[in-house]
């Protein structure tokens, strides 16, 4: 796909940033390694903006939206018209993600990707509708390659934009009827589980309902068979809202963003980007373990590890949004946390080993 | 113990109201039981206040300092000079917990519960000295009956003057060098576990120090024997920071507070008081599960669950402090989410059961 070859992603790995960065850590006032996780995401952070005083600017949750006519195969109990109206309800304020953005200080955008309905114009929408909804992918691709690669090219698009307003850390979220099938059918093609052993209850099935959630995942890579590279097998199998996110997950690498990333759906798209190339990895945060069970095999497969697990599977950017204060918490302790020679606190370790 | 026969705590449970904030939950617009811990955190804290509609106030954080003379047994890699060097470190606004008080909107309150040094006066410290230090507990009680005593009205008294000023969530930490031996030998006597079972390296014991550690609470624990009441247990193991706590988390109760418990420390005063009176475990969110190994048996003697697990072990009430945002967003959801009835999102559940 010619847009993703443009796309470089520098690795953050640099060793005397990061010795400096420990060094920083383990000067402050508290038994060195105290703050467990904090102290990794200050070390990420830290090598991902090249400097022991990182600053978070500006955080944008983009929530991208999309319908899937897979749903005519029963795969959710939800009807489809709850996307659009889902998405009207963000723009009006009262959805989780729009009210844990307010809480936390998300600018909240909410893109559609490929909505099954036309949409009223809003400053908080972006238009970067392909067409509406993917294809029923039990019968036919889900997306043509040429759509697949206009929806990358869209969240590449995006995101360019938001990193020209001064944008440092960036977290995703999605809404769609139906969309833990294509996410669950990229999760067993990328990592060779079954369709029945990734498949969960989305947004409320019963075991019934996920058995043949289930069946029809497997119908469908046995039809469309397993491509060899990722953009072909996200045509496939994925959502134009998981194709738009893929592309600006990799885009917000490239523009050395910190990636929050949500749940399931959105961690699927992440997992089409780290297929792409997995250097991207080294810019994300995965926000929460998602209570859709299949999560946690995801994460395994990329050897990430959630920074909440707080039994969530809303999606919408829910988890990501949580995550900032703790991810805010990281970074003031780095640049505002007293150390050893600003205080009178004596420095065990120091004089232990002297 | 006189002080304690006088404190009355209310259980939380109400059908109708937690029937009414259920279905209060289950109308916004997300399927149900999707936001996790967050929905058990609305319910709780609506149970609390007695109220749907809940509203966390001029939240507080009392971090409590005291010094332990067990310490003379090597329990500690760190001197006990740091004790009052952190409080001073706290009150500059430059130890961990004043960060992320500042960051997340605590009021700090730092309480000398025993320190061994005469500190200066500061309109942030709250002097409730009882004794520099407890005794050593190898040789004798590390309090006497009226010590402890002193220090659990202390407690109450602190809690009973900021619940006046409006404050309905209160959190806790502590800092004193050598506090997690007294911690770890309340965690055996409580449950009991074996000190070998219970005991790890706080601040940086090696393998040699940690045994060596559970030999002397085990010795001490020989020596004076297990007390039948949970105060006698206190003063014969315990702290004056932990006892300060245990007095002050019992009133937060009867203040029908919110209390966010910090790591395991904190934890051993949580425990004390749960032992005294169990009803103060519905008032309580455990913050975070410390990386301290033997927090977990200590929750889960509680049937407890820690919201976080960051890998934690810094004490001072830090875990309490960042898990206070999620706090915040539950309450909020519960406040402000949107419902089916006031937008158009279809309501699934609703409409599955007509």
């Amino acid at each position: 796909m010619k847009s993703l070859n443009e796309i470089t992603i520098k690795s953050i790995n640099h060793e005397e940033l990061q010795k400096n960065v420990q060094y920083k850590l383990d000067q402050k006032t508290k038994p060195q390694g105290s703050l467990g996780r904090l102290e990794e995401l200050a070390v990420q952070i830290a090598l991902i903006q090249g400097t022991n005083t990182p600053k978070l600017t500006k955080p944008v949750m983009l929530t991208i939206a999309s319908d899937h006519h897979i749903c005519q195969e029963n795969v959710s109990p939800a009807p489809p018209e709850v996307t659009w109206q889902q998405v009207v309800n963000f723009l009006n304020g009262g959805g989780a993600i729009s009210m844990f953005c307010k809480l936390y200080g998300w600018d909240l955008r909410v893109v559609d990707a490929g909505v099954d309905k036309d949409l009223q114009e809003n400053p908080k929408l972006i238009n970067a509708k392909v067409r509406k909804g993917t294809r029923n992918f039990l019968h036919e691709h889900a997306m043509t390659a040429k759509e697949c690669e206009q929806a990358i090219a869209n969240g590449r698009k995006i995101v360019k934009q938001i990193a020209q307003e001064g944008t440092n850390i960036i977290g995703f979220g999605e809404m769609g009827i139906g969309n833990t099938t294509p996410a669950t059918a990229l999760l067993s093609v990328f990592t060779g589980l079954s369709p029945q052993a990734c498949t969960g209850p989305g947004c409320g099935l019963d075991e019934k309902g996920v058995a043949h959630k289930a069946e029809v995942i497997q119908k469908a890579i046995n039809k469309h068979g397993i491509a060899k590279n990722p953009e072909e097998n996200l045509a496939r199998f994925g959502g134009l809202e998981i194709a738009t996110m893929t592309g600006a997950m990799l885009e917000a690498a490239a523009q050395s963003m910190v990636i929050i990333v949500d749940g399931f759906i959105t961690s699927s798209a992440f997992l089409t980007a780290y297929e792409i190339n997995p250097t991207v990895k080294e810019y994300a945060i995965f926000s929460h373990q998602s209570n859709e069970h299949a999560h946690v095999k995801m994460l395994e497969h990329m050897n990430a590890k959630a920074l909440l697990n707080l039994d969530l599977r809303l999606g919408e950017g829910t988890g990501a949004a949580l995550a900032y204060p703790i991810v805010q918490g990281a970074v003031t302790m780095l640049n505002e946390m007293s150390s050893f020679a600003e205080t009178e606190v004596f420095n065990v370790i120091d004089n232990a080993n002297k």
